[in-house]
């Protein structure tokens, strides 16, 4: 399925090692050893071919998928068409992604130093690492083992890189440490100084941005968004967290554990986010907030105050979902009463 | 008009020769050869310098221009000051823009590689491309005749440009099949991975990212907008559409032809656009909608369910225009019987 | 405090020296002579190390600060804990940002041209230049003195750029004259042909953009933000100007001197902003308003209409700052009358 110009398949397995490997359940008799070739979705699916049903929204494509294996949650497990083999899972997005991994493994780079790349004397380069065509890396960065730095990218000096990191084309880390398995995606910007001045009569008086950006395992920034270092604390990314592309991180901010930023969200300088805070995309935040632990932001969402731990808000200002939706109702019933 | 330094200029072309080109109508007699050396703004056109009025606002400056002839809508042209040689066109843009394009044409870029740019020996390069300084391709990418790759620039393994296909400094492209007539603007970012990831007890399961970007003829997609790849089907922007700076487009997103995106759009995972849909700036849209042929969705407006073909919506969340309208002044008129 | 990887420090200084360079006045007898060694955060600050107060949100961290010395308001300068030399001044902020400055000086570039930089033949260089590993730079461009041009950035032909501007890693410039000081972050895209087409039967008519960006002296440029050039006036950005990341001016965009546009801001084409004019996070304004001197435009504001001079606008669609508020309460007010 996948186009072989950029993806290589691995497998086959069969449905049994497809169960085992993901905590399905397999449904039915004698179909555990169905070979399956590859991963597909519902409605491009053919036999030997593996696809999933998550969102409610395809059930028309599942009833007529022509997939081999389907994962699908139980509920939904007794609309599966004919001929389909059952793989039955609380969790049938995570089944899958698992499956694809196993199907389209991510190894490690291939090793080696492209000649046009242009690497400091002092450099402390793990073992194993890719550093493609014209990068730069500046003096005593210090990078971890198995580190993929992509073409055109600049790693400024003193940079620390844990193990496994990749960094993608065209992206720029500075003042940053970063930690292991740490995905920046192509053009992704880190460490530049933060947005920092004091106004005087005369314009305005820079303040030195004298922080750093420090980056737990795990974590994932998206294309082209940018994380500015702290002004003197650091900005600080918690292990797991994922900033998806064009994601703006002002200096002095702290994100917990495994939050998830969608595209365009903007949080402005000094703001904390406890752990597994999600933010819809395009959401914004003002400085020096408290944002709790569990908090969910709407997309578009201005936040103006701080959010207790486990709440959902909604809007610009941003209110708690159920004011939110109650404002809006109401608005609608009173522009509905006036004839026009 | 136009600074030396970064424009050269063609002609003179005589008004006739200008009425022929465009299709408008030169008003008047023994206007037909007069000549003109270029284009400029309303405020700033001397002698033999051709303008245009597209947008009322500027109509005390059509009054008093200067310019030798000028572009204006049949409605307006009894304005025109005395002196100018007025060309009717119920379509003054366009008229404008086919006027300049002759004083300023666009010759295809001169053939020529870098000796700096890296270039895989695998890579099928079409007739009279030129690949500036350090620019970097892949393996067994292939581009058309006449592409020009910007210094920089990345095309990452088995990348497929058309022809006349231009790549801006700094930008990235990867897991992509792209059209005849494509420009990439400067740090724009393709083919990089979706957001894509399943929750799970210890944090999130990656989601292989298995799809390509299917970009079609004469699309421009704008600097430092990022296009991330299908997760399985394939990221697809249509022929013609015009993407601005800024945006983002999700995975599996499918956009129909003659789209405009205006900039700091945001486009979620698998929602789908029709054809001659426009979306002002900074709008948002959810993942998983359809939106209709000839939909219009205003700035900032964030859109949570599907839009029917043609009609337009405005507001976070967005509401069909009137409703919007009515809203809106229901509120103003709450606000103002209160007294404060 | 700061990482000596990323930062060298001055210094020592004694409080006198610190009061004189910044203004501020020291509090209480026999305290002149204190030696400081650093400049750090409130919660972090320790004997010899210099902090201020400048938001009451921090006022607890004040009160049990170690830090040897702390700039702060006359108002709250009673709250300070006993040992702590007190530093009056109406504008903390500005006086830390003078001593930052001192401990943390910002030499100008070490001069040099790294042998992967490609510099055409015609290219004026000033004195005093350093130009970094990869980094382009196209024929006739004209650099002034002791300017920066980081790894792989971009200087297309032609473009002039004034003395002391630093450009950041992976940034590009072309048809573009920048004053002198400016910094410019990485990522940023300056002087690609703005988003201007004119609609056709048969799609779009690309309308030439003959325009420059015209930046005037100590303006910043944040990463990954995008500047349109011109259609035929030219975009230009006023000195002292400040624009943080991901913003985006579109072309024929004026904005005048000393203006703040924080992240994620998007102006359309031909807006003009009188001077000091403040516009928030992820603000929007269409295309060819005028906003006058000293307007703010509230975070996530949507500007569709002229904002008259030291006016301030809330909201999407914006409204002057009482109207809004008055807006919202009148909602919140409905929204509570109704029983659920």
């Amino acid at each position: 399925m996948a186009d072989k110009r950029f993806f290589a398949v691995a497998g086959p397995f069969t449905t049994d090692e497809i169960a085992r490997r993901t905590g399905a359940t397999l449904v039915g008799s004698g179909n555990d050893k169905l070979v399956l070739r590859d991963v597909a979705p519902l409605d491009t699916a053919g036999a030997g071919q593996l696809s999933f049903l998550d969102n409610r929204k395809y059930i028309d494509l599942f009833r007529k998928t022509g997939a081999g294996a389907c994962f699908v949650h139980p509920d939904l497990s007794r609309e599966a068409p004919k001929g389909v083999v059952v793989l039955v899972t609380p969790e049938p997005y995570r089944a899958y992604a698992l499956a694809a991994q196993a199907f389209y493994p991510d190894p490690p780079p291939v090793p080696g130093i492209a000649p046009s790349a242009v690497i400091d004397a002092t450099v402390d380069l793990g073992e194993g690492c890719r550093i493609e065509a014209n990068a730069v890396i500046g003096d005593h960065a210090k990078l971890g083992k198995r580190c993929l730095i992509g073409a055109n990218a600049v790693i400024a000096a003193g940079v620390v890189l844990g193990d496994d990191v990749r960094v993608g084309a065209n992206a720029s880390v500075s003042h940053s440490l970063v930690g292991n398995r740490v995905r920046i995606y192509p053009g992704a910007r880190l460490g530049q100084d933060g947005f920092g001045f004091a106004p005087d009569r005369k314009g305005f008086v820079k303040v030195p941005q004298l922080g750093r950006v420090v980056v737990g395992d795990d974590v994932e920034i998206g294309a082209n968004s940018t994380i500015d270092r702290g002004a003197g604390p650091d900005t600080v990314i918690g292990p797991g967290t994922m900033i998806d592309n064009l994601v703006q991180i002002g200096h002095n901010v702290q994100i917990g554990r495994q939050c998830v930023l969608v595209s365009q969200t903007g949080i402005s300088g000094s703001t904390k986010l406890g752990d597994f805070v999600m933010i819809g995309g395009q959401g914004g935040l003002i400085g020096h907030l408290d944002i709790g632990t569990g908090a969910r932001i709407g997309a578009q969402a201005g936040v103006m105050r701080d959010v207790p731990a486990g709440t959902t808000v909604l809007g610009s200002p941003a209110f708690p979902v159920r004011d939110f939706h109650r404002m809006i109702a109401a608005l609608r019933r009173l522009a509905k009463t006036r004839d026009d």
